[in-house]
């Protein structure tokens, strides 16, 4: 249940209770793509970071160990060691873009395994039955990520198709729900909105899945090869359309400034493998722009990475040995930088959330929305 | 300063002082090879892992970041964040079995870095050097690691030549030490046995050693490859010759097994690569014997590596995770076997020590020695 605490323009100050606990929002969730967070980082170094919400892929889980095994074992919370939020992705993502696509139908769409090969059938039904086997506090719907840019025939009827499915969704989530068996009986559900770069099938969608009174709702298809201003532009145009009782998710979104613009627009939560990835090629941010930890000029840099953090990496560890440590080859480096990179994450959002309860939004957006993407 | 506190036969329980603390023995020392543990371990883990001892190569930091950089930050302790002691080994092993060693004379040794390439020298007193720069707490002497099995005259020349190199390691080491600016001014020198095989060479050798009252004293150039009765003859034959108020430390040693007969040949200090390399592999040491993750007997078993284990990762987590996170390749599975496997060799160590404290080692030995390194 979603609560608006406080707001400042579009820009929301919320709580979101769900079973595992209350989110503060805007939060970003961390992603822990195969229930790990690449660079060797765990659940339990999350509590650490002060994550609240991890994100898990449905997909990869699928594939491996298996959401039938996870269900088995007491559900995705206890086979990570994770007791707070978790968020599923419906695998329809990774089925898009990851997986050798064969087929889109109605009933949904059949793919070949990344890692073998095998032919799998995922539809909504497919979709809801793994992440309920997963127990994920909140499971997203199975939708079809448009790449952008696309024709408005393409998009229109796969807004309709992506509807549909979406109505299926919520039916299976409610069976799902009602079975004795459940790991999280009290599993959420979210809509995703789509109908890519187009105002009115946006706004069109975006009310026909309001009308469907779900937990939540995504904005989806965005960041995906368009230019930013268009993605700002489409979450201006949506934001009227969604719930205002709702939590808002804008998907796989992104740079510290992107985010700071979709507080802006009314966006509550976020996901990004960006400060992970970042990290693990030693880009790391700071408050004073991003840091690339590879350059020279470090080498005998005793400064942490950021002096005004207060992560566990820099805590502890130099900037002229983690420098070593990605030039040795050692994975220790990987693990540091990420740690970073993900309190970093945290951190910025706890920074807005403040600014939102003390009215000072505007002037944290103006000092930090290009600071942060800067190269220094 | 080694205070023997209590023996049992050859075995010795004791107390090893240093300037970055008392080292209780029999120890073992956990290798952080370039100032890093692999997997993903950093010096702050091993303080959670009651490490006593980090081993680091002086080898391979003198290449990268260089020692003198090390030295310029403020020595290695500060460099990699443990204040606890390290020992550094001398740059030798890795000479003569990683780099591509070019020639063996009088001053030293000629090789190439199996980095670039690069033509460097190392003799006595630039390993003194480095090891200086380094600022360990204890430096190791630069010697010949002969390859067995080897002919009694190969053997005997070269250990003549180790000793007089000792002689200049010591001198060099008494030179670098009143220095003006060196981080660690206390810096102790062991001097390493040699002698092969060969009972007259190694007894020769140690006499000679001994007298040059150093700070503690190695048998080196065992476990490369002759039978592990062979290794034991002689750590039984040399005991006699060692001071008995020096500690005394077998190199890159081993299995379980063979710590436990090593100490129960009067050794104090151990290292060896094999904790965290089997780790790696998902080889994971237990009470009950040697488990390998990997094993699909594994993929539903929600039991901690080992029960009886309360190390970080034992306390968190199930074999059907850590299973799961080798089989999904992410490095987070070989960091928590990494941890796992370097905290039981220092409960290993501990166990022995109450065991020597409570006159009961014997009953260790013969219910252990086979058992820790049976695979089950």
């Amino acid at each position: 249940m979603y609560t608006l605490l406080k707001q400042s323009g579009h820009a929301r100050r919320g709580e979101f209770k769900t079973v595992h606990g209350t989110v503060q929002t805007p939060a970003f969730m961390n992603v822990g793509t195969v229930a790990a967070i690449k660079g060797a980082v765990s659940s339990y170094d999350l509590v650490d970071l002060r994550t609240q919400v991890e994100l898990c892929n449905t997909y990869h889980l699928h594939l491996r160990p298996g959401d039938k095994l996870i269900h088995e074992l007491g559900g995705l919370h206890k086979f990570m060691g994770w007791e707070r939020p978790i968020l599923t992705d419906s695998g329809g993502f990774q089925v898009f873009s990851l997986a050798g696509l064969r087929k889109i139908r109605e009933e949904g769409v059949t793919f070949a395994s990344h890692i073998d090969g095998r032919k799998i059938f995922m539809g909504p039904e497919e979709s809801m039955q793994i992440q309920s086997n997963l127990a994920s506090t909140i499971a997203m719907a199975f939708d079809e990520c448009i790449k952008l840019p696309a024709e408005y025939s393409y998009v229109k009827p796969s807004c309709d198709r992506t509807y549909r499915w979406l109505v299926r969704c919520k039916a299976e989530m409610a069976r799902l729900n009602a079975l004795p068996d459940r790991n999280n009986p009290h599993q959420m559900l979210f809509g995703i909105n789509q109908g890519g770069t187009y105002e009115d099938l946006r706004i069109e969608h975006a009310k026909k899945i309001a009308a469907l009174d779900l937990d939540g709702y995504a904005v989806g298809g965005l960041a995906v090869g368009e230019p930013k201003e268009e993605m700002y532009h489409i979450l201006s145009v949506v934001d009227e359309y969604l719930p205002q009782d709702k939590p808002r998710y804008l998907m796989g979104v992104g740079t510290p400034g992107n985010i700071i613009e979709g507080v802006w627009r009314g966006i509550d939560l976020f996901d990004c493998v960006m400060p992970s990835r970042n990290a693990r090629h030693g880009h790391l941010f700071t408050w004073e722009g991003i840091r690339n930890i590879n350059n020279q000029k470090y080498e005998r840099d005793t400064l942490p990475i950021d002096p005004q953090c207060d992560c566990p990496t820099c805590r502890r560890h130099s900037r002229a040995y983690i420098r070593h440590l990605f030039r040795a080859g050692e994975k220790l480096g990987q693990r540091l930088a990420v740690m970073h990179n993900l309190y970093f994450y945290n951190t910025l959002m706890e920074k807005i959330r403040t600014a939102l309860e003390e009215g000072t939004f505007e002037a944290f957006r103006a000092q930090y929305v290009d600071l942060l993407d800067t190269r220094i």
